[in-house]
This record gives C-alpha cells, structure tokens and sequence, in this order.
C-alpha cells in the first residue's frame, strides 16, 4: 500500500497502547476488512506530528482475499480525511516495506513571511527571521556521502552499539513552484535513523539565521556527538516524501 | 484589518453564545489589547466551516491608543494558529468593512481526483465524478450581469421583503498552476447573499456531473424559485479570497 497522511492529530506511525496512531488506525480497518489479524511492515516510522505523502506499508493476506482496488475503497471509506490509502497492490512474496526499500526521501518546509499563514501552520515551520540560502545550500551539500550521523540522532534505547552510519545521495533547499514563502529542505537517503531530519534541518536553520556557522555540519559529522548539532526542528514541518525500491 | 482564517474549527464568523467563532476570538483579543469593549464590522461574514484569505474587519479605537504594527504582533500572538492578522491599518473616520466595500471575491475549491488528499481535505470539496468543464465554464458565464438571485439564496429571517438582486462582475473556473487535481471557481460580485456561492457551486458541479441540463443557471435565474437550484456545495471548500473598496 502507499499511503498519505495528515500526522497533525496523530501519537506517530507505530501502535502504541491508548493513543491514536496512524498504524493502529490502519491495521484496525485491514483487520475488519480481512476479518483476519494482521502485521504490518512499514518503509519509515514517522514520529508524533510528523506527515507522509508516499509512505509504503506491506502486509500478509489471503491471496485473492480481497481485490486490491475493492480494498483500497473500503480502507479509505472506513479510514476518515487525514489518512489515505493512495494504492493497494499484490507485491512477490518476498515484498517488505522496510527491508526492500532502497532509498526514502523527505521533505521538510519552512513558512518564511513576516506573518504566518493559517493554511500552512500545520505543515510547515513557519521561520520568519531572515535566512541566508547560500549559506544554508552549501552547509546542505556537506551532508551528502556517507558519514556517521550519531550528532544528528536519536539513538535508540537499548541499542548502545547500533551504527549510525548512512549514505545521503541528495541534500537540497528549493523554494516551492508559484510559492516564494515556503523554502523546501529534500534529502534523499539509503535510510535514516531517528530524529535524523528535524535534526539536520535545526541545525541547518541556525546557520541560516547566523547562530552558527556553516562549518557545524562539517564538524557535528566528524565529532559525532549531540551537543555539536543545532535544535531540533519541530516535527510538523515534516513530510516523508517518496519510497524508492 | 486583513485577516486570514481556517474555519474549519470555528461556528463562522458571527459572535454567538456558548459557540466559538472567529468574530468572538478576535473580539475578546482586540479588547485585552485596547482595554476597552470594541464593536467588530466584517466584510462578509462567514458560515460555520467556510475560510478566509482576505477578509476585513474595522473597529472604532482611540487614536494613538497601540500602534498598529505592534497590534498585529499582540493580536497574533493571542490568536493561535487558525487565525492570523495580515495587515493592521489606520483608516480614515467613514470607513466601515462593510459598507464601504465595493465587491467581494469568493474562491471555491474542488478536487477531483480518484483519491482523496489528506492536506486538501479541509479546503476542498473532492468530487471525485467525471466532470464537464465545458458545460460547467458556460453555466458559470450565465452569471455575470445584474440578477436576481433568489434561487440561489437563503433568504434572511424576519426580512421577506429583503432584494436578491446582485450584479456579478465576473464568474470562471481555473486549473490551479501546477495542481491540475484542483478546479477553481473564483467569483466576484458587488455583494453577494447567504449562501449564494455554495448554492451555485453545488449547481455547477450537478450540470458538470451531466445530472442538471447547462440551462439549469438561466432557468433558476429568471425563476426566483430556490427548488430550481441544485445542492449546496459542503461549507469547506469556500474561502473569502478578497474585498475591494
């Protein structure tokens, strides 16, 4: 399945007892409409807030259990406005969400008007102070190889020995077609640990905003410590973009 | 003031017991701001649902009681994100939103693609049928001109005496640039009447939909008839987009 996601009024992807996430919403209405239990696999875990527009998730069924454009009606129907499933197909056997996928690329957008924008507030950050975008372009560039990014992760409890080494292809900001206020961060990537991208684009803003300087990414990659990083950016700024398999 | 708003939270515009509207929050943050009770006049109130881009509000305050640049700031900081403050302006002493308004520019949103989109959800109406352009483009032309609108309104209680009758300047629909699943009706009248918009919208899209004949905007027109009309477009695909004076 490719799904989309309003992830404004939603605790994250992953099912978590007693609050509202974007997978138990999901598993719930395949459960019902399979009448059967079911797993799901997912290519990025988004965090609480965080938005998708081609997140892939993949699931065991019956085969011909139910026709997969039967069932891509069904799941929007019972599913409600800020989750859609945007296509339902049969993948080989040995199809994973997570483990097959080659690349994932994100989008995060910033709202750069002096005033905010009720439209947007919800899917951008809205940074009004001046940035400067060659500086921000060419700290983005410095990204790209790759590196350890342990100063721009979260790392994941229990796991102290886990690598946090990841190849980044492509790190641009781009200001959006017939849109001159929301300037647009895409990076693409074999995969990416936690907190990865609101790390980076943090760290990214400050340089922009002159707090700090354009080296920092250069110097976080190599020290691979947290505290060389910038803030971390909110997570509604947030979009995973596009799975590539 | 120019304001913008997202009214998907909000009962409309008009300040109404026990219900939260637009008129109500900017009332009570205006009054914090000015200490002092203030009386709100609108350019075109708005129904429970419906958005704003360009909507404008004057009020009565002492000279020189908070600058305005300042009180754009104060006003948005206590507002939150659904409603924002674009532009706060000192205006000559007969200025009045409403009366001094010389027409008003709705625009009306539709998506028509197979599947819904979870960030267009609030702010169009997905009509995911196959749709006439041709046939909807040349009903909306019928519009323009000096009408009576009876058919196409919802006549104010306790006035059935009230004129329908409101001259349309213009009246198309529009591709979005680069958003070719957006089909945009952008109208533009002198005044325009409750419901008047979201009645013809919901007329449009039947004609276009091949289930009311193209004449079906004439016939209502010269019918003053509310039974010749087709159904009323859902609240949230509608935004105020802009005043002149």
């Amino acid at each position: 399945m490719v799904i989309s996601y309003d992830g404004s009024a939603f605790r994250g992807f992953a099912p978590n007892e007693g609050v509202r996430t974007i997978g138990a919403d999901l598993r719930s209405a395949l459960e019902r409409i399979l009448r059967s239990e079911v797993e799901l696999s997912v290519a990025g875990r988004t965090d609480a807030g965080v938005h998708a527009r081609g997140q892939v998730v993949s699931f065991d069924a019956q085969s011909g259990a139910v026709r997969p454009d039967e069932m891509r009606r069904s799941l929007n129907s019972l599913l409600g406005p800020s989750i859609v499933v945007r296509e339902v197909a049969t993948a080989p056997d040995d199809f994973h969400a997570r483990f097959s996928a080659r690349w994932r690329r994100y989008r995060y957008r910033l709202l750069t008007s002096e005033v905010p924008d009720p439209f947007l507030s919800s899917t951008t950050w809205w940074t009004p102070e001046a940035l400067d975008h060659h500086r921000m372009a060419d700290a983005a560039h410095e990204l790209v190889g790759t590196h350890d990014f342990t100063s721009f992760c979260r790392r994941p409890k229990g796991r102290p020995d886990a690598s946090m080494v990841r190849r980044v292809t492509d790190a641009r900001w781009t200001h959006e077609p017939g849109e001159g206020r929301v300037l647009t961060f895409e990076i693409t990537a074999t995969a990416f640990c936690h907190q990865m991208v609101r790390s980076i684009v943090g760290t990214l803003v400050d340089i922009g905003r002159g707090r700090r300087p354009t080296s920092t990414v250069t110097v976080a990659l190599a020290g691979e410590d947290r505290s060389l990083a910038g803030q971390l950016a909110p997570p509604h700024g947030l979009i995973l973009w596009e799975v590539g398999y």
